[in-house]
């Protein structure tokens, strides 16, 4: 796991545009001449100029094709749901390939703080210039114009590239498509599939006023670019003239880029190469194109290009539903295979991890905790739409993390924090759908623009507890953070009083402290939620609630005084004891969670010696509390609590930490050491 | 959800071999000529017959295959694991085909019980002959002969058929494997590829004595029969009598059939058409598949011949394991995608269903409930090794439904209740994969014979509850059930004491009863079992526990009368009331739960309506409890209780049970009617 800074705060006004340049440097290639298979000579595309179906004795060769040629592909892309929309993308088209790829990725300062974590942690890195000046009304935004300017964008050595919307989805191998630019003639520089609708014919309604295209016009969710012959061609200026002209008399593009494209066709017909439909089907509200794919036997691309995308009326929308849903729930992971038969540097990182692991040792108990906190997990931080909070100074971002199984504490964590929240989700592809959809269904949730969901994509058979932690707290973007725990519900209060709290004790410039919130539970899973300090001393008297883990485990918070909170009026210090383990408000900056103790035992203790070590002073708030919810165990905790190896591993863990301790903080880790040994009790 | 009844049960000694025809009928076919995608013109294969990779002008035409060609498949499969090693193996030859498919599986009683269930549920249905005479050792048992026979099994108007083995998986369309027919010459009547092992070479260890093969002999994990042909020639003569003098000298056949086919091809060679290697990739021990598949830049099947499947050492077994992950968890409602270009009947019952569906008012409050009670499912029934419980005349079986939020509630149940369990589990293929390694984990589980699991696969947004529990209903194989919930413990001694008071009773023959068994619930999730009523009754005392939804909704248990049941030594009789849902214990053929009921509410109060209005008597037993342990609610709960056209539908669908009722006991069902409108309480 290698989680990276925070984004910088974006301006409202300056968009950035950031050409992000991601290779997927898997190889080399020699030179060995290949053919995709089928390619081009399936389709039942009539107006495709193949020469028909002729199962004479001979067929025409079809395009010759480097064996692991790489292959170009740009995309553009802005904002939280289209990076999710492009991660589907690029799974369908990772899943058929057989060739080396090179993305080419034009994004926002979003999508690039998202696509630039998810493909390191996937696969590889990035850079970038810009453009957008044309007003426009199409439903993708600004970023609709981006294609024009590829030929100037892209590096001026790259002759061929294929371009694809975000909302495309692969049924086949993408060489295939890269193979008709053998078919391109001398003077032809652009590939496009024909629209599938009327709208370029502009009859569709009175005063329907499209812009000028030939006959039904292209589609530009696939275009194959001979960029090379663009720039000669002098392309940027050829699309500026055409689209000031029609600016003229026309108000705006409402398909953006793809009215541009049609208007320079209409006047150069010579620079196009039509595909074949099934390259392009394109699934809109009034689309033709069950003329392609009644006749086609083999659909390669469709594309949802409706602004309703996949609950667009269309009869057949089921089963082109399944193959996109296939991709979407599709396990990311699997696509980490090689290709055989084509020489491939490993993905940046991934030569050092696959050499820790090479020096692991089988037999030891720790093997599979070893192997747990080696493997990078994929992240795809702020899966949903998330506005980052405005800078105040002693703003605090609640942190936690969790799995499928304690989605259901969302809401009611929502209602009881209104301030920011940066959540690690532990899931795998398909929850992360089912996910969204819950958000989508909840209105408390979807209200909500402060709470940023990290998803991390599960492997391996351990809980990394404290590598989400890790994720959560590195993308808090305000000063301060509090270190929660899903089945915690923090006081209503607690948000306005951790920040009075924080200015009034002048935390940061004048005072290094951790806030200690104090942590019950109550073993009632319906249960009516104390509105004061006097209500939660009153339930704690009756016996409907206790404190944290006081029949299992007191001395994990012990050290906390409850005796002394339940008297207390002001903040007051209290000493760090062996397994001490409080939840507390701390600087963004705090050292990180070791994240060599995965499932579960001492993740937070470790981090709470670590504290102590750094000298940060431990003070009580007086009218802080946070209250535990029952659950029954976790999966990953059953599974663990079982498993004999656990706990002799989790002794060896905490002796490796120790010594880690003494290395960094001398004989001041003397008093960690020897409070190694305490009575046991659960991990 | 169509559950069918149980299985007969097995005789040890006459081993019930059934040849099940499962078709694929989406289509008929028009007579258009179509051909695969690079079908057998891209592996390099040095050993296959074409004439290796001349790029001149003019490739030979790729053999024909009809458009729409319905391909027939053979498999043989027996018992619970290879029924789930068919499941994923289907799936990949379903995800790339674009042709019909006929499916014929010759299987034992298990996995006829399993895919039969399965295929109805997925889509359609089945009939069949046998054979098993020579003694052999290999591991997958009995099986590994059948292949043998099917020129007689299969159809005798059947001239072509492709014979797989359930390890295999497909990473192409089988259509291209299909078209390789058009290789065979006029003498060839099978296809096979070679091994890719020195194991028929003999000289794997001393004494290695192998049965005779052509050279490395042929791996028969996947073959291309001419039935006509060999049924022609005579095939049932010829490999009998090469097997009979073949085992005058050799003890018995370690690889089975495989080393049959090999004795005959040897003395025939001119029958085989060696077939090139990647439609065979042969990953066991020793294997020498690299030789295949690192010049092959198009694998087109994986086949997982070791007994160690995928643990087998090899160093690119991560590669081909990801693909075979891939199915693993494939979510296969997404294959009931129609085929276009094919004109396809629908699947038996599918017509039907999809005539319901169409018949629904996208208006009504309850449109999405009706919808969730439409859905057909996907059953695997037994999906892990399973020993049906040998048949006692007053014996139990716990019935329960749960999904992946429930699973750590199995251990204590196995360790509470010791007698036979039918549990529906809810779940997607992924899931189910993660079960199978909970289950595979935990000790107290993997020893459990007596447990079946039955996986219902999830579809739509609605826990359909009471088709799961008929699912689990319609399964249990003794005469009587206990209809539980899986939150429950029940008391220790329970299974016993219920074999008990059923025999004491004399239930059945002489009294229609159903045994109530007092409910009582727990809100600490650590917590000792009582071990006895005593110890039960003092709990009850010292508030630690209470009788069930004491604080919720106590009319759903207050006819039980919990002040009688302290007293009572012995059976009491209570009457029903409204909203009274006890657990209780009823003969098997008991009514059905009520499936319009989806989501929660009314489910289990609808049941026991229903035993009433079926004038079953309601006997509270002295000794009998089971205890509630505490859980967060379940996603599905919370989302629908967030849901606010929930209690509208409900009171919809609760006037509808009655209408239904009246319809049937007339006048008697006017008391649950005139109980109808209670006090508002939970659903």
């Amino acid at each position: 796991m290698l989680p990276r800074g925070r984004p910088r705060a974006l301006g409202a006004a300056a968009l950035l545009l950031l050409l992000l340049l991601i290779g997927f440097l898997l190889f080399g290639g020699d030179l060995e001449y290949w053919r995709p298979p089928g390619a081009g000579a399936l389709d039942g595309d009539p107006s495709a100029d193949r020469g028909g179906h002729n199962h004479s004795d001979c067929v025409p060769p079809p395009p010759p094709l480097r064996r692991c040629e790489l292959l170009h592909v740009a995309i553009v892309c802005a904002g939280h749901n289209s990076s999710r929309d492009l991660v589907t993308l690029v799974k369908s088209v990772l899943f058929y390939r057989k060739n080396p790829l090179h993305f080419h990725l034009v994004t926002d300062a979003v999508a690039r703080n998202i696509l630039e974590m998810l493909f390191y942690t996937w696969m590889v890195p990035a850079v970038g210039p810009q453009v957008s000046w044309i007003p426009n009304k199409h439903y993708s935004g600004l970023y609709g114009l981006m294609k024009l300017v590829l030929p100037a964008a892209l590096p001026p050595d790259l002759a061929r590239v294929i371009v694809l919307d975000t909302d495309v989805t692969f049924a086949s191998d993408i060489a295939e498509l890269w193979a008709l630019f053998a078919h391109f003639s001398d003077e032809q520089v652009i590939g496009l599939v024909e629209n599938q609708s009327d709208w370029y014919l502009g009859n569709l309604w009175r005063n329907h006023r499209p812009w000028p295209a030939l006959g039904r016009g292209f589609n530009t969710g696939v275009i194959l670019l001979r960029l090379d012959r663009l720039r000669q061609a002098g392309w940027g200026q050829m699309w500026k003239l055409t689209a000031t002209r029609e600016l003229l008399t026309l108000p705006a593009t409402s398909l953006a880029d793809q009215d541009i494209f049609n208007a320079v066709i209409k006047e150069h017909p010579e620079l196009v190469q039509t595909l074949p439909c099934i390259w392009n089907v394109q699934l809109s509200d009034h689309t033709l194109a069950e003329r392609c794919y009644s006749e086609a036997s083999d659909l390669k691309v469709i594309h949802w290009n409706s602004p309703k995308k996949l609950r667009v009326k269309n009869k057949h929308v089921g089963y082109f539903r399944n193959l996109h849903l296939t991709f979407l729930g599709y396990d990311g992971n699997l696509l980490r295979r090689e290709l055989f038969g084509c020489p491939s540097p490993p993905p940046s990182g991934a030569e050092q991890v696959q050499r820790a692991l090479a020096h692991l040792d089988e037999e030891d108990a720790c093997f599979e905790f070893r192997q747990q906190q080696l493997t990078v997990h994929r992240v795809h931080l702020t899966f949903l739409p998330h506005e980052p909070p405005s800078p105040r100074p002693h703003d605090v971002t609640l942190v936690a993390q969790l799995s499928m199984d304690r989605l259901q504490m969302l809401e009611a964590l929502c209602r009881h924090w209104p301030g920011p929240m940066s959540l690690a989700l532990y899931l795998t592809d398909a929850e992360a759908q089912q996910f969204l959809r819950f958000v989508e269904a909840s209105a408390v949730l979807s209200a909500r623009q402060n709470v940023a969901y990290h998803v991390v994509y599960r492997e391996g058979p351990l809980y990394p507890v404290n590598q989400l932690r890790n994720v959560a707290l590195a993308q808090s973007l305000t000063p301060y953070v509090f270190l929660s725990d899903i089945d915690f519900l923090p006081a209503y209060s607690l948000y306005d009083y951790l920040r009075a709290s924080i200015e009034q004790l002048k935390l940061g410039s004048e005072r290094k402290a951790a806030l200690v919130v104090p942590a019950f539970e109550t073993l009632h899973y319906r249960f009516r939620f104390p509105s004061s300090k006097a209500e939660l001393l009153a339930l704690l008297d009756s016996g409907s609630l206790y404190t944290f883990r006081y029949h299992e485990w007191p001395r994990g918070h012990a050290p906390t005084d409850y005796a002394r909170w339940r008297e207390a009026q002001t903040p007051y210090r209290v000493q760090w004891a062996a397994d001490y383990e409080p939840y507390v408000v701390v600087p963004r900056d705090c050292p990180r969670y070791d994240p060599r103790f995965v499932g579960f035992g001492w993740n937070k203790v470790a981090h709470i010696v670590e504290l102590d070590a750094q000298e940060y002073e431990l003070l009580v708030l007086p009218e802080a509390f946070t209250i535990h919810l029952p659950h029954a165990p976790s999966l990953d905790i059953s599974r663990f609590r079982s498993s004999p190896t656990y706990r002799d591993c989790l002794q060896v863990l905490k002796e490796e930490f120790h010594q880690d301790l003494s290395r960094h903080y001398g004989a001041a880790a003397l008093k960690y050491l020897t409070a190694l040994q305490p009575p046991q009790g659960p991990a």
